[in-house]
């Protein structure tokens, strides 16, 4: 049923270095996730850099040396959250020319400027793509990718409790129970207030607008607002008036300066952060040349912000600036299964649709949902099938199309079935 | 009316270094766009770079000499488009030790392992975020952020030209209606066929899965399917079964294999890219670790497709892994404008709204949507007014608090204006 076209095995990366060191700091929901990660994608990593990533053994609160971890490590990974010892760990481990990698969203938006200058006097990469909006790319798209751009505006969904919790809202939750099913759900920590403030989301902001605008921001400068006040009443109202509520971040040029500022707000329903819902974030930047770029993703969770921390370990580790040699090949695939919408015309007489199902039914197919519409004497069958190898829908067609009640032949077209949050 | 706190001057990049002097090739619609975007940020990419980028002269069909420009020039960028003489332009250059930035999809999907091969063994830069959906950053996020994930699925919207016809047809055109309006509107090229056959998405796809699963892939080998036969019907039809349509690129993991595959399909509203509408691109890439990323952005244009060159160009001059010195800092902004939802309980007497609304007017705000709800001798009065300073809207607000015949203090929430496509 499926056929298989194999390509041509390509050259690997031959020369092998010594393995890279990865000293961590901190062992809680995130550091645990990335070391489990690390350890199921280090023979990939091997094979893309040419480096073996090797973990050592975390700095706990309960054991490990910090100076002892430093001494043996070629990459420090912080992961304990923030200030001090955190502070003093990344500052020394960059001083000593070590490369960075953080998740810690505290620490930059209150010393960023004191570690990066550390950074680059020593040459070093510090990378901290987790500390804002999870695996959603952000950091490293206005680093790089808008680097030489003129930004007007960002706009960001950063807190994912804050979401989720005005998601329920919507629905018709008050505030107080959308804060409990949050808890439940693993989505709100115990005490949600520094969530719930917008300090969260505010820290996050200052760590964009310094580099979106080249402009040092301290969590200190940024005015927030939260969701406690909200009545779940605003939000029915706002509905009637056409808005949707979400706890948003700015970071924009204003008179002639910059504003960064977080608060509820409502939007209206073509925005592109409107249709964000439950607990992911999303953030739009606006520029003149660019129009806008959205990027939207899961905002929390330890195995997704493990995942933005190995991006920045490969980033470190990786000469940049072209593909790799292929990795791991794949044969190619040619027949693989869909949904499928079809369209018939057929005579409007019993048993039609019974014909036909049965003809898809010995190819495989299962008939999802169906609409009938009379035309005088014809009548238009319209149908969406559960998932089914092309080759076998080819040959259900073949077969229906020669039903001698068909009045067109049979249209198909593909249905993608997966849905998200 | 509005506070401007100073922050403190910070240090400029100390170093200058040589020009890097930058050859074009290719001077159309995109040339044209790049040459005056880079006239415009060079300034700023001296400051953060240390080094001023300088255009030569560009070569075009009537004038300029190859091997000239080569031989003065430190980075080429490629935006002839076409194969030949781009491919024999590119991988000169890129044996010659030169940085290559290009928008080239055809290129890149019929020549790639060749190009790759030469950048690889020449230690250079070859960059090509521009081939892919405009500025949007999925070539990047492919390469660096998601190196060393494990992705399963990327879906893509990666063709704004048949996002743009099946937008128009959704609301009722017929396929021709549409191109023609296409056409008009700058969308379409007088010849079509590359876009409608669905043949430039399958070379995008081509690309996007070599990189996401280190295995060559030739545009050849990627089954497509355009959208010149697709019926208005099918679109009104699929709608009453809640689906949309999209021309959708897929490349995904399959029976141990990889499928790459463009074609028509139809999505149900919760997927990300069925809120993707006109002519946008949006890429959404899937993963165990980190769930879904989407990206959405302009998938064309002249200006942004140039911006997607200029961050290639920037990143290839870049010391990257940690934020450059502050650059041209704003001072911080606290009193801005915004829209506000503004909700008030009031006696329900004559003569409410307009007092509420005389105070507003004194502020300079101006009312966009009232929505009034009877609640027996009270009544609900919720609004929205146009943008006004928040100092403004707070002396507003504490009048009409002392009116006496408010019967709650008044709420307020922010309204974002903007509204997309």
């Amino acid at each position: 049923m499926t056929s298989v076209r194999p390509v041509a095995s390509p050259d690997r990366v031959a020369e092998t270095f010594a393995p890279l060191n990865v000293g961590l700091l901190g062992f809680g929901t995130v550091g645990s996730a990335f070391a489990t990660l690390l350890g199921e994608r280090a023979p990939h990593i091997e094979k893309l850099t040419g480096r073996l990533p090797v973990l050592g053994e975390a700095l706990t609160t309960s054991k490990g040396d910090f100076a002892q971890i430093l001494a043996s490590s070629d990459l420090i990974v912080e992961l304990i959250g923030g200030i001090e010892p955190a502070r003093e760990y990344v500052l020394t481990a960059l001083q000593a020319g070590k490369h960075v990698v953080t998740a810690n969203k505290q620490l930059l938006s209150q010393h960023g400027e004191e570690l990066f200058e550390a950074a680059r006097a020593s040459g070093v990469q510090l990378r901290f793509e987790a500390a804002v909006a999870g695996v959603v790319p952000v950091i490293r798209v206005l680093c790089e990718s808008l680097a030489g751009a003129h930004v007007e505006r960002i706009h960001g969904i950063v807190n994912g409790t804050t979401n989720f919790i005005l998601s329920e809202m919507t629905r018709g939750s008050s505030y107080e129970q959308a804060l409990v099913e949050a808890q439940r759900q693993g989505y709100a920590e115990a005490d949600p207030s520094d969530d719930v403030s917008g300090r969260d989301a505010a820290a996050k902001m200052a760590i964009l607008a310094r580099l979106a605008f080249g402009t040092p921001v301290h969590i200190d400068q940024v005015p927030y607002e939260g969701i406690e006040q909200l009545q779940t009443d605003d939000l029915q109202y706002a509905r009637e008036l056409g808005l949707g509520l979400k706890l948003i971040g700015t970071a924009e040029r204003r008179d002639g300066g910059l504003s960064v500022r977080v608060h509820p707000a409502f939007l209206y329903s073509g925005h592109p952060l409107a249709s964000v819902n439950g607990p992911f974030n999303a953030v739009t930047v606006e520029s003149d040349a660019i129009t806008e770029i959205t990027m939207s993703g899961p905002g929390a969770g330890g195995r997704q912000t493990a995942s933005a921390v190995l991006g920045d370990l490969v980033s470190a580790m990786l000469p940049l600036g072209a593909p790799s040699a292929p990795l791991d090949p794949l044969p190619l695939v040619q027949d693989v299964e869909s949904g499928f919408y079809i369209h018939m015309e057929v005579a409007d007489t019993p048993g039609t649709l019974a014909s036909i199902a049965q003809l898809l039914g010995e190819q495989g197919a299962s008939i999802k949902s169906v609409a009938q519409h009379g035309l005088g004497e014809h009548a238009r069958l319209v149908m969406v099938i559960h998932p089914l190898a092309e080759s076998r829908l080819r040959e259900a067609l073949k077969r229906i199309a020669a039903l001698d009640f068909l009045r067109s032949t049979p249209r198909a077209i593909r249905v993608i079935e997966e849905e998200f949050m």
